[in-house]
């Protein structure tokens, strides 16, 4: 199971890189400047990893302290800015990277808690926001509501792969490294499903009379 | 006095529930889909609890970790969700537990800052940051100037419970089970003033012209 | 070098009171309440800080824990409501005083995370982030895409700051005072310089048919 290890670590690696271009990519159509567009990559591709790490007490931040991640975001940054519009041409990867984002960072960040001791409960909603932690952030800063809580069905196949981790944790039936290969494989594989047929959690009647509580 | 602390944790619970209804209503009026009023919900009752321990060293936040927290925001949310026209009508109960959600939640969260070993200062803060933290979240998340910043008596009346749990802890004339009844009864009885009498703090004439420092 | 640490503590003061002074002053053109003021200049202030704090494990963060800052906070919003007109005409001390924070708090900040012990990266990265942490924080309040991340070299300075104290640090070739007075003198310099001759990052150019990835 090395192999597997090394294969999680090269495709951590990925979703990092393509979360950092989202980044870039939303931070360049605003019009920020170099600093700016590099701040948002990182904050997307670190932004939930840190926030889980600051709430399970892994000081510092595999985020901040681990240089690999701010070369990837850094590098996807600069790829975003000299190739745009060959990025832009990549939309169906780019879509496909960020759902194997999504899903490895869901798993990662559900195991991280429960190696560093905690319940089922932390470590379900702190995978999830591994996951999607760094988007809510982008959207806060680009000013705009998260995409995330908007979607087809985005943080749920997140939350599917953390609880099947949590689950394969609970149960010990088989071996962590079958149950991550299976959490990524389902939630990876509702993600593009979701995608293809643009399936939506349910959205309620907008009623522009309502008048808040 | 036990069964006082039994009525806090039932007030402690019908607090969550409000400020997550708040949540979720607001996040429904805005069109956001199921994951998104459930994580909307969740964020307003647990936001600024989750600030606090992390300021703190209470690790895992509570908020996270207890599993309570998250069934009655959920719980709250669907209520939301399938009874809306219901809960519109029940504005004045929902001002009401809220109103008592805000001060149990500042009380709580200075008496967690003082139980850690933290100074005054702390502990007035962060039981201003637990009350008020969730709803600046949700402000920040549905993209508009958190109305806590805007609005009559209310993050004020938080200030005054938490000052009054940190006098009474300070002084140690009377059992901090009477000072944090009577935190209750006088910053409970502000806001309800506040809200009767539409008290609000003075705001400062808005100059148009004004240029920005 | 004594004199020069009672002069940093000064100047880290006076850097925290123009920084609340310009939080202040963008809460009241909003139009925000007597409280909604004071939080934004606390924030302001000291948001920077207390998320470096909660990064490198210095639980409290000294924002929360020591009064010398929140009370520095509360005179500068007190001054700016009450001294708004003559405030306005002292657009340029401003600018210095602001300046000169900035350069402050990224070489402090990146030197208390040196002194807990993590590594270089977080050193450069929390420098930073005590510095523009609170400008961003009061922008994400008053609902606008930060400043930092769109004007004239102002993270960057910040940025060389820090960059400068890891790199002393690393080499030990002159003393921790010496490096910290040459990364003020250079930072604050460029800063300076950038403000007089308005320079910038380079911006892309800004496509409006531009699709989102």
């Amino acid at each position: 199971m090395e192999k597997l290890q090394t294969l999680y670590n090269i495709l951590d690696l990925a979703g990092t890189f393509v979360f950092a271009i989202s980044g870039a990519a939303a931070a360049k159509q605003r019009g920020l400047d170099l600093f700016g567009i590099c701040a948002i990559a990182f904050t997307v591709a670190c932004g939930g990893g840190i926030i889980r790490d600051v709430c399970i007490g892994a000081i510092p931040p595999s985020g901040l302290a681990n240089w690999l991640y701010l070369t990837t975001a850094l590098v996807a940054a600069v790829t975003t800015i000299s190739l745009y519009p060959f990025i832009q041409k990549l939309k169906h990867p780019v879509l496909l990277f960020d759902a194997l984002g999504l899903c490895l960072f869901a798993i990662t960040g559900a195991q991280k808690s429960l190696a560093y001791g905690h319940n089922a409960e932390v470590a379900v909603l702190l995978g999830v926001t591994t996951a999607v932690g760094g988007g809510v952030l982008r959207d806060i800063l680009l000013n705009r509501v998260p995409v995330i809580l908007q979607k087809e069905i985005y943080a749920s196949a997140a939350l599917i792969g953390s609880l099947i981790v949590v689950a394969g944790n609970y149960f010990q039936v088989i071996s962590n490294d079958w149950v991550s290969l299976i959490a990524l494989l389902l939630s990876f594989g509702i993600r593009l499903l979701a995608l293809h047929y643009q399936w939506n959690l349910p959205v309620f009647e907008k009623d522009k009379t309502e008048k808040e509580l």
